[in-house]
């Protein structure tokens, strides 16, 4: 039997880490859905970069660059991380690489870095992800980004989500009390996760600055159906997307064609 | 208006612990569900220490000391962390100093023992407690010991019903989203905590010990009227403690008469 554990924040990871080897890393507000909205729309790939220093370095080589903190677009950066740009700039995008550097979600990919596989998960990419962790013969980890290394609430969420789902199929277990805790909270929140998360924090920073657009579309589960996977520094789809608009079965289309 | 915070293990502290004096240390299974029960019951007062060569010294000094590790007595102690121990003991200790190390509880006591104020709460004093901080014009940490360093569900349940009771009172307010999911957990948990514990990592822990008895008078509420203090390095009754044999109004009394 393999196991899924969660650890809430960065802060916490190496109290977990050991015995796993697959790595799925959540920001759920928003970089991790923003990552596979990005890739599912045509961009070719993401190097996630921990500081915005390195991101100006990127860009001063030409690429195209998005950095945010504290939920606002860094000064001399066209983009951040919000998904809902991201989709309205698919055209511009497509076929590029882009540098992104966030608060909290890009240094949690980093910290797993070194780790054999690190995927990007989300409530965008639920179902597709789960499946597939189901297909691994692996224990999985799932590192939540949180909000400068404390625990936050929507990451808890869709972790819990993950948990419920590999547990529910039997063929994983799970000893941590965090994850016992996530999956308790996602079961009571999944039908109405908006209002449910009206009391977290980040989504009251978020609102001050008028995302909830960004919100509501990172709170939307399988709209998406790409796995962002780490291969040699950069985030990549892990298979082809397939087609999200309503198909009952569903057809896989190359990402490049 | 007064912040009530929970940071849910000492591994968090340090982001957690800025702009409050006032801390509450929580470790429900069992360290200071025995100490609560302890001072309630004559002991005069405990002198936590971190480790167990330290228990050594004082224990060799002529101190009645008490050592848990992992859930057991320590070889070369009479005594663990077992309230019901204390209970069973309580003629013997009457009036005496005891001596106290345990793998989480001593441990999250020591790291904030710089504050201002550090008292020790459980769900056997949980009501007791809630009066007094109300009457103090403080913020409070709620500083669960966890599980060596890692999250743990019974913590989280009692740093939920304390941040609860503050925050209903309309003195309270909470930020971060720590509290926001533990108050949520204890108010799903509330009814029945032995049954929704039963998953709890240390809940298993204990069972394999064969420490149910522990297991439900830790998680009594209300049993005790003490609220421990850490004065001098020493944790000593805040006040006298109050009759806990059914009686509707309780009567004050001196701790040792």
């Amino acid at each position: 039997m393999n196991h899924v554990e969660i650890c809430f924040s960065p802060a916490d990871y190496a109290l977990y880490e050991s015995g796993f080897e697959l790595v799925v890393v959540i920001d759920v507000l928003r970089a991790t859905s923003a990552i596979c909205t990005a890739l599912e729309n045509g961009v070719r790939r993401i190097k996630p970069v921990a500081k915005v220093d390195e991101a100006r370095e990127w860009q001063s080589k030409g690429y195209i660059a998005a950095a945010e903190r504290n939920g606002e677009i860094v000064p001399g950066f066209d983009m951040g991380n919000s998904p809902v740009a991201f989709l309205a700039k698919a055209n511009e995008l497509k076929g590029e690489t882009l540098v992104l550097t966030t608060t909290n979600g890009t240094k949690a990919i980093d910290l797993a870095a070194n780790k054999k596989t690190v995927v990007i998960g989300a409530l965008n990419n639920l179902n597709a992800l789960c499946e597939w962790l189901l297909e691994q013969n692996e224990n999985v980890l799932i590192l939540g980004s949180g909000w400068k290394d404390k625990f936050n609430l929507e990451d808890t969420i869709c972790a819990g989500a993950i948990a419920d789902q590999l547990i529910s199929s039997g063929k994983f277990a799970a000893n941590e009390d965090s994850t016992v805790a996530a999956k308790f909270i996602y079961r009571s929140a999944r039908d109405n996760m908006f209002s449910f998360l009206k009391a977290s924090s980040h989504r009251r920073r978020l609102r001050k600055l008028n995302l909830n657009e960004d919100v509501k579309y990172c709170l939307t589960p399988n709209n998406v159906r790409t796995i962002p996977i780490l291969k040699d520094g950069f985030l990549v789809p892990l298979h082809a997307p397939v087609q999200t608009s309503p198909a009952q079965s569903p057809q896989k289309l190359p990402l490049e064609q």
